[in-house]
């Protein structure tokens, strides 16, 4: 049985039990509140070193980073394309999403929604810049949207499952959403999928 | 032929020419001046919305995303491992990469090394958050390659060639490499491996 170390309430967590869903692959989930430091002690830097959460454990070994996880968990599914040129194309927005749209998109929706006023203060002067990037990243993604269904080829895979984590909860973050007509049916197309679990579901 | 579309300047895109180097792949390389505003204009928005590069153009479609565009470069060669978990391990570290060590590592020497004194100015007070957080994912690196020579596995593989492209010139953002030893050696061992190029070299 696989361990997801997991905060409920992290998007980059949400992607692994989606995918797990979406596989039928069962999870035993240890829950971390990121806010409590946890992610800092001895104990949990001895199974990340970079201090973050997911984690997926197995018998023999871990992976952190919520991307690679997912990849892990869906290999030779129908969530990755079996053609070259479209599993690199899936990969492309995997990696879109971890530098252009999560340090902007999930990082505003942490400081305002799970910070103290305070700590929050101190984040204050770079809401703009999250706002001005995450609002970038958002309208590559309304761009390819407006002429294609799924972000590589014709049904969901990885890259939609990645992108959809903290695309969904972007208006705690302040986003408007309602300025990507379609980004908001794809959202609507992804929580339509066979298999998809609602985040901080319990399983 | 492929054609790279690239700054011969940026580690993102050095990947992809070392990538090519070490498996005998033939590529055009087109030269983009990303300080020059280059990027964000329509021609090229018309191939990368995002407005960066590296982008690989095939005759039929374009990949951006360094860590995309080396995964199909190197999909069925010796740089990605055949077994399942190490693969995974192999795109951990390259979304570690992107999200925990480019975004200081490079970002600082971007500023520091190719910004006008008025443009580093404007971003100087950045400079302690890059270096705190970029020798932070150094020390990552240097914990694992304490006990490891590659990334992943015994050989070298796309993890090591995503990490080469910013730590090797990680001086010239200010970062002191001599405070990771073992880090420094395994620059020296990528440096050996054959097929290797330096950064910036004409091909």
């Amino acid at each position: 049985m696989l361990t997801l170390y997991q905060d409920p309430r992290s998007g980059n967590c949400y992607k692994a039990v989606l995918t797990a869903a979406h596989l039928g692959i069962p999870l035993r989930t240890v829950d971390i509140d990121v806010t409590s430091g946890q992610t800092r002690q001895p104990e949990f830097l001895a199974k990340n070193p970079n201090g973050r959460v997911p984690i997926l454990e197995f018998e023999d070994g871990r992976h952190p980073e919520s991307n690679a996880i997912i990849w892990y968990l869906a290999e030779g599914s129908r969530l990755i394309p079996t053609d070259k040129f479209a599993r690199a194309q899936m990969l492309q927005w995997m990696f879109f999403e971890q530098y252009s749209h999560e340090p902007y998109i999930a990082v505003a929706r942490f400081w305002m929604v799970f910070a103290t006023k305070e700590q929050l203060r101190q984040k204050e002067h770079l809401i703009p810049e999250w706002h001005a990037k995450g609002n970038a990243a958002l309208g590559v993604m309304e761009g390819h949207l407006k002429n294609n269904d799924w972000f590589v080829g014709d049904a969901c895979s990885l890259a939609d499952i990645a992108l959809y984590a903290y695309t969904h909860c972007a208006e705690e973050g302040g986003f408007n959403l309602k300025q990507y007509p379609a980004l908001s049916d794809w959202l609507s197309r992804v929580a339509a999928t066979k298999g998809f679990a609602p985040m901080g579901a319990s399983r």
